[in-house]
Order: C-alpha cells, then sequence, then structure tokens
C-alpha cells in the first residue's frame, strides 16, 4: 500500500464516450476530459499499466456504442457513458503485476482511449518482438485488420491460388489493402473498389491492383463488374454490403465463394439497399462465409513469421492515414464511417 | 423409314407455353392442344419415346419461363413459346433407339408436359427399379426433390448431428418436407415454417417436427424463433427468403450453417424485402451455401439405397398434393406460387 501511496500520479488525458449512439457516430459523443492516474499497478495485482502510443479506428467500435435493444454483436463489450472508450493499440509497459510484462515491453491489445491505462487482462496482449518495422504496423498489418486479412485470405479463404479472380471492396481501408495485395502475392487477378477517385488511383499506383473503380461514380455497379470481370468472380472479399453486394451476386461465378467481414455501407442507413440478387446464392451454388480476426488469434505467430518478411522486402505496402494527438481520435474514428480515411486510419498518442 | 411410315398415330395432348413470363405465372401462360405423335423413335435415333405418367411441378420453372432480359439462372434451358413446357417426370418406355431402354422400362427425369413425349437426351434419364413404392414418389422422394433434400441435409449440409436445431422453410413443400423428416431420423430438433395453419398441423402432426409455425400469421417472426429456438438455430434450410430469412439471421447461433436451395417468397415481388441483419453473417461467422440437385446426381444410387428402406419401414412419410388430367397441370403448377399446394405437387398424367 504504502509503495503505491509513493508512486508518480501524471495527469491523463481520456476520450470519454458520452452517451449510447443509435445512429452514426457524431464528433459530440465523444468528449475530451483529463484524471490523474498513479503509474503504478494497484498491490498484487495481474494488471499491467500502459503508456498507449498507437490506438487503431475500427468498425466495430461503432458497435460497440449502441443502446441496449440495438445490441446484436455477441461477444463484443459495449462502452460505458462517462468512460473511456477503448479499442486496439500500441502501448508501452509502465508497470507491470504480471510475470509475462515488464516495464518498458511493447505490446499491443485491447487498450483505453487515454494517455495511460490499466489493463486488468494482460494475458489477450501480444508482446511486439519486432521492432525494426513502423511500431504503427501493430494496429494494422502486424495487428488486429492484419489477422482479419491474413486469416481472411490464407485461412478461411483457403488461399486463391494463381489465375483466381478476386473482388475486394472498400480495398483501400486497412483489412481490404492488405487482401488485394496477399491475393497478388498469390497471382490472382485483383480488383479493387473504393469511394473516392484518390483511393481508386492509390489501388492502382501503390498497391498493384490490377484494375479499380469508385463504386460511388459509377452508375451501374454491374457494368462496371462486367468491364473488370468478363468472365465473372471467384472470390469477393466483402466489406461494403448493399447495393455493390447485390451486383457481386450477378457476376460471381458457379461455385463462386464470398467472405464477409463487415458491410459498412449498411450500418447506419434507416432503410438498408434492397438486394434483388440473393437468390443468385442457390443458382450459383455460391459459399458466403462470414469471419473475424477473433477465431484466430492461435495463428498470430505464423502470421508475424509470414509477414514480417513482405514488410522488410518491401512486397507488401502499407498505407496508413495517421492524426496526431489524443483529441484529434474521435474526429478520426467517426470519419471512417464516411470513409474519410485514406488507407488504415490510425491515432498517434504519444512517441514511444 | 418404312417401319417408320406403318407406326401407330395416336392424338397427342400437350401444354403450351403461350409466351415469355415476366412476372409471377398465370393459368393463362399456358394453353392446351392436341397435336399427333408417332410412337416410334426415328429411324437410326438415340432417342426414346415415352408415354408420361407423372408430372412434377417445381418452383424452379418459373425461371424457365423468363424473357431474355431477365434470365439469370446459369445451366438450365428456357421454354419456347409455341412449344410444351418441360420438367421432370414419370415416364414408361413405348420405343427405344437406345439400346439401355426397352419398351416397358420405367424411368424418370427430364420430359414434356404432354401425353406422349420423344426424349432426344436418354442417357439423362434414369430408370426405376424399384416399384413396390408409389411410381410417383419418383418427382418426390426418390426424384429431384428428393435428391435436393437427401443431398442437401446428408451432403451439403453434412448430416446434422443429434441435438442440433434445425430450422426448415416451406416445411411442407417437396423438398422441406424431407429435410425435415431426415433431420428428426438424425436425432435434431426440428421446427418448420408454412404459409397455412393446414401446412402447420401437417407439419406436427404427420411429419414429426418438433413445432411448427404459420410465417404468415406471426405478428413477430423474431419472436417466433425466440419461442422455438431458445438458445438459436444450427442449421436453416432455407427456401422462403425475405422477412424470414431476415428474421432467422438474428436467431442464428453463432457459426450456425444456412443451406438455401430457394427463396420463392422473393421471385414475384416487384420491391424484394428489405434484410436488415445481413452483417450477421460476420458477426456470427455464419456459413451459407447455395445448392442444387445437379451437383448431385451421382449419388443416386446411394439416395435410393438409404430411401428404399424408409420408405417401405414407413419411417418417411411422403405427402403429395396430385391433381388428375393434363390439362389441369398449369392451374397445379402456378398455385406452387401462392402455396396452394399441400406437400408435393404432382401431375397424374396417365395410368401405367
Amino acid at each position: 500500500m504504502e509503495k503505491n501511496d509513493s508512486a508518480v500520479e501524471v495527469k491523463n488525458k481520456q476520450v470519454i464516450f458520452r452517451d449510447y449512439v443509435a445512429d452514426r457516430p457524431k464528433e459530440s459523443d465523444f468528449y475530451i476530459t483529463t484524471s490523474i492516474i498513479k503509474l503504478k499497478v494497484p498491490e498484487g495485482s495481474n494488471a499491467v499499466l500502459v503508456k498507449n502510443l498507437y490506438l487503431s479506428c475500427d468498425p466495430v467500435m461503432q458497435f460497440q456504442m449502441k443502446p441496449a435493444y440495438q445490441r446484436n454483436l455477441p461477444g463484443y463489450n459495449y462502452y460505458t457513458p462517462g468512460l473511456p472508450i477503448n479499442g486496439f493499440g500500441v502501448a508501452k509497459v509502465v508497470d507491470s503485476g504480471n510475470p509475462n510484462f515488464s516495464e518498458g515491453d511493447l505490446v499491443w491489445g485491447t487498450t483505453g482511449w487515454e494517455e495511460y491505462s490499466l489493463i486488468q487482462t494482460p494475458e489477450k496482449l501480444f508482446k511486439i518482438h519486432h521492432t525494426d518495422v513502423p511500431l504503427s504496423y501493430y494496429t494494422g498489418i502486424l495487428g488486429m485488420a492484419g489477422i482479419t486479412a491474413y486469416c481472411g485470405f490464407y485461412e478461411v479463404a483457403g488461399s486463391p491460388k494463381n489465375g483466381e479472380t478476386v473482388f475486394v471492396s472498400a480495398a483501400s481501408g486497412g483489412v481490404g489493402q492488405l487482401v488485394g495485395q496477399y491475393a497478388k502475392l498469390s497471382g490472382c487477378y485483383v480488383v479493387g473498389t473504393a469511394g473516392t477517385q484518390e483511393k481508386v488511383d492509390l489501388l492502382k499506383n501503390k498497391l498493384g491492383f490490377d484494375d479499380a473503380f469508385n463504386y460511388k461514380e459509377e452508375p451501374d455497379l454491374d457494368a462496371a463488374l462486367k468491364r473488370c470481370f468478363p468472365d465473372g468472380i471467384d472470390i469477393y472479399f466483402e466489406h461494403v454490403g448493399g447495393k455493390l453486394l447485390d451486383a457481386v451476386l450477378l457476376n460471381m461465378k458457379t461455385f463462386g465463394r464470398i467472405f464477409v467481414c463487415g458491410m459498412i455501407s449498411q450500418y447506419h442507413v434507416a432503410e438498408p439497399d434492397v438486394l434483388k440478387n440473393l437468390m443468385q446464392i442457390a443458382f450459383k451454388r455460391l459459399t458466403i462465409k462470414g469471419f473475424t480476426h477473433r477465431d484466430h488469434h492461435h495463428l498470430y505467430p505464423k502470421l508475424v513469421e509470414t509477414v514480417i518478411p513482405y514488410i522488410r522486402e518491401k512486397k507488401i505496402v502499407c498505407i496508413e492515414d495517421t492524426v496526431e494527438g489524443l483529441e484529434n481520435g474521435p474526429a478520426a474514428l467517426v470519419g471512417l464511417f464516411s470513409g474519410r480515411n485514406l488507407g488504415k486510419q490510425v491515432v498517434k498518442v504519444a512517441h514511444e
């Protein structure tokens, strides 16, 4: 007790959740406050105390803001009004009550949107062993988005083969940009779609996609897909939903496969798009499979082993959209839902 | 030539396709005519000439009526205005130019909606070896609907296990009634839905379902499913689509599986139902798989071996809705799309 009482106390800037959000989150659904935190874990505790360095903005976070009557997301924690929100981030251990972590360790995992966090379940943190790559990558290619993309492509989709045609939506986003590049590395023909010309240029010129189009500007999505895939689509990585999915269903090959880790266009619309082509599932004997990173954390060592060399050898490009400062976090987070970000959205909280 | 010239000529009543059907088929989209047919296959031909006994009414037939601009069904033949429609049926060989078939053989497969048909591709016909069961069953449990149900349940769905919870829509129909009974034989908890009280009674009292409800009378489909499946649905056999599918998505268990061989509620509506819960595919890591009997014909011998004993031992009940006379065929066929039929819809054309 005495030890704790004598610990250094510092100011701790925090992003506080104002109240439950039924519709699309706005910046005003959060506010910034500053509390005081002791830089020591409580005596006898298993917790670790970390200094947060980078925070990840992820689409799923909007579901954690929902009021009780809208909670359809199994297994996630919901945010509590008056407390800081949380999400994936990269942090440095300041003090540890857990034998597996020591002061100075770099970790990534679920942390608070604040300068310092006391993490009560450190067993869920991943230790960072490779620091010759940007630390922010542990919010992206080497973090949760990375597990989603890596396991989605290599495990859930069973490593699509040379010559297969792959379509990726939200293709410049945190997951899409990786899936597209893994598909190119596997010899697939890869087309991406995104919601601005700037993103489309990125796909074609920086990320190596074979083709790309702006789904918001195409008057006829079916025609756009037929132009890019005259022989049809083998594999679709779905992050958007709605009208785009409907057009994709018409353009899948027989026995085509659709892998779904999100449908961001449909999360906050009062009336979701009407889908007219769902019966193509039967006609074309399609397989549609939902997946999440959460079922694949055990594959993380394999991911690191595969992907670190890709990064070192510059076989993979990581496009990040980084804002500086925790106080700019809410704007960055809500920007995700209007597609404002160009690449993986990251909030830099502090220098290491 | 002389042989043919001397062949018996008979009247051949036919159901003729009047014109392409963009919307829901009506009785007036067909007319009855009588032509003359020689009861001999052309000299040197590989064809067989059959007398049709039973014709099967199947949902897929409506897609074969579509005008060119609506044709999204890969691999099927479309009907030609002025010619008889075709579909699955049971027939007796009258004359054969094919060494595998002889006069008197009973067969099932694609045939014309007429009293006699000249079948140019007899290699696609299945020979009927077991005649101690009703011949009409070869339009149902031992025919195409039977392959759909058997292969859907045992192959595509991988033989659902004892204790798994199974939901079946269009559950009293040709495929649904079989899937539900296979599920019961495997020890599953099985709930069906149908569109009239009479059908619901059939499910509960004749077909052995654990529970059943009328989806047209339930004010809240989500509540109905929660009542029947308090712990969620493992496996859904989808034949209906629309609002029912939307409610099912909310009630699937994590890693639940949906097998789709039709979405009959959505085929002819001007605006399909809006689905609000498609993102559950990702949240719950659902697998949705389309299938059709056409990929599984090679398993037919296995089906016969399994199912004939079920029929003989009365482990399976087959509910048929039979109309007598080819001239009543069009009404029976279009009745399928308003759910008029009680059980598998069959048209009896002739006695053996």
